[in-house]
């Protein structure tokens, strides 16, 4: 397994963000090349952050949130609903 | 007016997100030091993400939401509760 950068080892925010990320995008009906262009990102950067690859600052969190069409409290909230799909 | 760093321009995210940690702090009996304590954050850069002055990333953000004791989730929909005190 190759070693995690400092910010990933132990933290599972990213891969909850991430999957908050997928699960919206695909309620939104949104492929990632259309969630990048909407938020003005890389399609390979939004890959990335799904992946929980990515430590994305507040402002591209605003970006990706903005994107997709909900409020900052929504994004997170996707996070939170029930169990992994 | 100072001139603004190319993340802050425009973008009010920093200000509400400073505003949910100030109100989930506040909420918690907590001062700027404990919650930096608790964070394992210095004081004067939670000051800076209260104030607004900084773009933290999801893994910053996840140390303050561990140091106030909320999910994300409950951290960001501070920000969206009800008109500013």
């Amino acid at each position: 397994m190759t070693s995690l950068p400092a910010w990933r080892r132990g933290i599972e925010t990213p891969n909850r963000f991430g999957e908050a990320v997928r699960k919206a995008r695909t309620a939104a009906g949104l492929t990632q090349e259309e969630l990048a262009d909407r938020s003005g990102l890389d399609r390979s950067y939004i890959g990335g952050v799904e992946r929980g690859e990515r430590n994305p600052t507040l402002s591209v969190i605003e970006k990706v949130a903005e994107g997709l069409g909900v409020t900052l409290p929504e994004l997170f909230s996707y996070s939170a609903k029930g169990p992994r799909a």
